[in-house]
């Protein structure tokens, strides 16, 4: 495999830091190209960044300069940890120059020539790029998902292949990771749960869906069944855990579940590709877990893990499950996607 | 009103220390008895208690003479903070010899001839103790019910009323208060969420039934609608998070859940009981609330507070409350039960 | 006593939510002025404000019109809550035109006509308005200090007076409600000593010898000892512990610094000042205190409490002190500086 | 290297666990003993065993067979996690029956002929064990020291050398983790700092001395300083973090302190002992450092990390140190003093 240069876009905040830890060592991608805003360009990236993450700075990275928004960047992927609503636009325009993005950004996520790929789950999804104004010029945007969305649908998938799903009722409790850097101010979150994140509750209504959907005729015809969510802040540095109500298209038995989650494998495991976990989701039969504090990191962040798995009335199964929201749920399903399409030789 | 004598048993521990505050200066239970374990016996409060409430220990207990099992005890009322186990038999002998028990403990809540009470929503149940076979000695075994429990069930009292319920699914996210002392070791749960607590589940989803029924020829006759919990810790001291989809027996705009919650009363408000508070529920619509932080002591920890309410597919509705597992949910039930059955006249 | 009306500049922060707590149903102080930005100007204070306390809005605010920065406001007295750097100007402005300023911000409080008054301690030092350009309008500028020097100086005091002091080594442990709203993040503080915070260890090695100074011909002679300080914040909410280490004039045992700090009392005590605490200070034998879980609030976040004395060597003396830094740390300290001089007439 | 069998004594508790994870693929140890009580005797590690450590237990561990006190081990080196108390005279028991038993316990440390040791500090001393009554069986006790006293001790050895030592003053904060398990209860430290911790104060003001101190005749002569301690407890789960006042022999600028704390290294550095670190000290000059979050782990927790320096008045330095308690404070020295052992042929 022939090295493929990459650049992060946005590579001074929280998530930048996170895609350029996980591309440190990557085996094929090497990090080419460091942008942030007009403000630290020009600086190095060990000047220019309040590094966050506990583990440290790529040394690397430290003396490697950042450049402002350019379109003459020495890579053909980007890695966009851009915030949203000045994501929309700047994605586009960078693909429209050529350049193939994988985002993380919510602002392109619905957008329907954008693929919202879980690797594991909908790769064939990817074709979509083709229909993307910018595709004729090589340039395209591709999507993941929202953190807590990617943890639940992972969870999903196995059930849904196996007895069908009729609805979905599901409550998160999520870290505050999610919520970037600074985020969550401390005085707020200490002792204390918060009942309500912005905005994410409908991205978990819908999100999946698109993900668990069919590409057909070149476009998603999105899963047919509903979700309801209930999304709160609890005091968590990284993790997100759900608890799922899930209404089956036929009985299961709690074994029968355990045995679809632990035998869920796909073409990304066959592949190996490098940030492919070798299990995407695992099975607890223990009481207690998953658990943040255990259970986080399973997989190098990228494993779901589920858990306390019985029955729920007719037809129905609850369960609990737990997956790294800057991970799984950000950054490494970004890398998962363009390894990929490397791998599969679609990056033209 | 004249004074009641009370004691309490289990004393020395931590729901018996909750007790003790709440009597603390209470308008006419005056505590006479300190009961606790062999160990305790002789020496005084002070000596014998590892304080752990926040709140200082009253100075009128420092001094006072903690004594051993008895059945000679200077009142005719006990609150019950034994542990489960040996609660079942203790109570039961203690209630043969003409005290009038009230428990906190879960041994006795689902016996049939026990009434397990939230005073603002079943004290016909009350009636229920002249079926016990201690009855004619005077004495009597009333329960209240199990923290996360009393906290749904008074949130779905006015829904039940105003709408009828057809099915409830609910996740908790539980104070390590709630475990007691020691209770939850501080490495389980720092920055991390627990998704089990063992039989929490079975107890939400039988007890409030009961609490909801109707006594019908000297019988309770259960609320008909299945109710499903999953059950977590998280990292709080204080307060009982609950989520909560419920399906209803008619339509219900959020505006009417807001509004019957609201509305809600009950005897014990008229009565003025002095643990009542002015308000057993209270709607929120700001987004951000219920939280344990700004609302575990409303109504001095007698009120649960219900926010996030919002629609749920056909006559559904999904919400968040909360309330103080502590006070509501333990202690407090039983003292506001006590004050019922004396302010009329129902102690004989 | 008449009333007197107040104002707060800088009301909508956490500092300034603070100050209206404490003024809500205070004896004599009214208020009738809520200064902020432009940006709040012209809104109700309910709209303007996001209140971050755990006690809810006081009633009466919610519906008070927020003025912005005027010198024509319906007020003698203001508490000051606006940021460093802003307040210096600012304070000395209101000043001139006649208002009399008792601040919490740091700018003014090391300047010569400044008196840094912590009430029990060094009243007599509020004379030194009379110093101030302004006065002669009837305006001046009174400080009280930094809220982990404060808390410190009140353990000092009786020492100070009792045995003499030769130096002092600190280590503080700080609650990030010292660092306002939003503060610090959740994710820097999680797990975690921080152990440096920007500007505080020059505030608690030098504030102190202004607050035990003596005034000498219109001006403060600085107490003549060395305080050497490392200054830490850890995951705690509220109150500050500091680790002193003193060297004492004269030898001292253990018992000695008990009775000299429990005996410790002052004029405000004697006028019986609605903030002052009936003990400034209080001295625990317990080893496992003071601890901010259970002393935060002692004397309504006042008192300041003593524990774990012992001999550090020669005439030294080892011990843990702790006090609220909101209330006796910050708005209180200003509220009794105020109280102080209204009760003595000083406001002329 | 050939490999050497080792055995653990209190397999299944936490300080055992953290053994066992580190001699996981230890690259000459072989653990082939497990041995704990006689409750876990004959059961697998895995049934036995409520494993707490956040990293999974090792796969190998999960079948092996737990043993009771037995003087037929299959092995030579004992790690010894027994619970003070009962550690005395179960080390020198084993020691008889030639084990060579190196200790975490507290109860030997301060024997005259036990050697306590930090491999890079004071090796030497390990020639003690040859006073020991068991030596001409074969076997003898070697112990390390408490978790803080370690930490401390290795920031104090550069500045020893370099500068001299003429006392210490130091306040610990000290993570839950030091306590074992179920150790402090959630209840009691959440939001809390706690001034006490029985029996540390001690063993801080004593151990450093030994270690420092020097061989002289088959004695140790201990370092002639005053130490005196305030240990607290904070709400962290790993890593203690000291802040350190010291008077030094003479005069040492800030700068000179970070240069003999990052060249300090040890024989054991040139052995390239498998669990020594590349440095055993570090200074940072960023002024937000060491902190438990990000400095924990260094040298896969080996490390002790130390900034904040600055100038204490006349030959007066301060500064605050950090490092694992669990790993170097703990089970890591004690498998590095015995990896030095090993390689130096002292296990005859």
């Amino acid at each position: 495999m022939k090295s493929v240069k990459v650049g992060v876009l946005g590579a001074t905040g929280a998530v930048g830091q996170r895609f350029l830890s996980l591309l440190d060592r990557h085996p094929f991608f090497r990090t080419s190209a460091l942008v942030a805003s007009e403000r630290s360009a020009g600086k190095t990236y060990g000047e220019a960044t309040n590094w966050v993450l506990e583990e440290p700075m790529p040394e690397s990275l430290r003396t490697q300069e950042v450049v402002s928004d350019t379109f003459d960047l020495d890579c053909d992927v980007l890695f966009s940890a851009v915030p949203s609503k000045t994501a929309e636009k700047l994605e586009r325009d960078f693909a429209k120059r050529g350049y193939k993005v994988f985002t993380n950004a919510s602002d392109n996520r619905m957008k329907e020539d954008v693929p919202l790929v879980i690797t594991e789950i909908n790769p064939d999804h990817l074709a979509l790029v083709e229909t993307q104004a910018s595709y004729k010029e090589g340039g395209f945007v591709v999507a993941n998902g929202n953190c807590t969305g990617i943890v639940m649908t992972l969870s999903l998938k196995p059930l849904l292949d196996a007895f069908g799903i009729k609805s979905v009722q599901a409550t998160s409790m999520q870290a505050v990771s999610g919520a970037g850097y600074p985020g969550v101010a401390s005085l707020d979150i200490f002792d204390n749960v918060i009942p309500f994140i912005g905005g994410e509750e409908e991205k978990m209504e819908s999100e999946p869906l698109k993900q668990l959907g069919s590409l057909k005729a070149g476009k998603v015809q999105f899963a047919n069944f509903p979700i309801s969510a209930t999304c709160t802040r609890v005091p968590v540095t990284e993790g997100h855990t759900i608890s799922v109500f899930a209404k089956l298209g036929k009985d299961a038995a709690p074994g029968d579940v355990v045995r679809v989650v632990n035998d869920f494998t796909a073409e990304a495991q066959k592949l190996k590709l490098p940030t492919a976990p070798e299990h995407p989701t695992v099975a607890f039969t223990e009481d207690r877990r998953p658990q943040p504090k255990k259970d986080r990191w399973l997989g190098k962040g990228m494993t779901v893990s589920v858990g306390r798995i019985r029955k729920d009335g007719t037809n129905g199964i609850k369960y609990v499950c737990h997956g790294s929201n800057t991970v799984r749920g950000a950054a490494g399903q970004s890398l998962e996607n363009a390894e990929y399409m490397t791998v599969k030789e679609m990056l033209g």
